[in-house]
């Protein structure tokens, strides 16, 4: 079913990505990407990775070495300008890779490409930093 | 002089904000700024701020506690997506607060709106995060 160019539409796709990526399902993740040289990623604390091929090799990476990933998302916000979606989220993750479970905070800005032929917003930049909790904005610097 | 919406004017509307900041002048920074609800920002390591007056509040703290800034700036990207304006860019920083030099590299997402009325890109979001140096993309992450 074809979406609309919506705010609830782009909040959707943005969950979309998340739950995906929880399925560990690596075709359909590189399925909600925009196939452009303007695609865009950084991992947390990753150097940034441009274009579709890179940074699609990296999520195909992070997926066959991640046994189990859980996002609980809070303070998504989302703004509509023109074809473009902006959605900024608060990621609190909880992973395991091989034995070892990792737990961690972070905050990701997302932005998307309605393409209307498809009817579907497309991702085409993702970046994700550690950062702290999104209840306590006075709380500073963390890594300075 | 009122600038047109093009590739370069987007890349010098985003040294012109790294350079203002370097100048340590408030008014001139705040000038940069879009005033809306949807402006964000997050410094490194810090909680997303949200809304002109809560960033510009930040941006007069960092300044008033900052003695000297000084950006190498690297790997800059522009796209054009109608009036949204994104560049991201490599921030190599030197910065000295109190008697305290510190060096950090970041890693930022700016996006910029353009004000067909002012002839000008006014910045509505800046996302800066800590990272590895852009020329090791085979870094990993850092701080998982």
């Amino acid at each position: 079913m074809a979406d609309e160019r919506t705010l609830a539409s782009l909040l959707a796709a943005n969950e979309r990505f998340y739950r995906t990526f929880e399925s560990l399902d690596y075709p359909a993740l590189a399925a909600l990407w925009e196939d452009s040289e303007r695609v865009f990623c950084v991992h947390p604390g990753w150097a940034p990775l441009r274009g579709t091929r890179a940074v699609l090799e990296s999520w195909q990476r992070i997926i066959e070495n991640t046994a189990e990933m859980r996002f609980e998302l809070s303070d998504s916000h989302g703004v509509l300008a023109g074809d473009v979606g902006i959605v900024t989220v608060f990621e609190g993750i909880q992973s395991a890779v091989g034995h070892e479970r990792h737990s961690s905070g972070v905050i990701s800005t997302n932005l998307f490409a309605f393409d209307a032929a498809a009817g579907q917003w497309m991702l085409f930049h993702h970046h994700a930093a550690h950062t702290a909790i999104p209840e306590d904005p006075e709380a500073g610097p963390l890594l300075v």
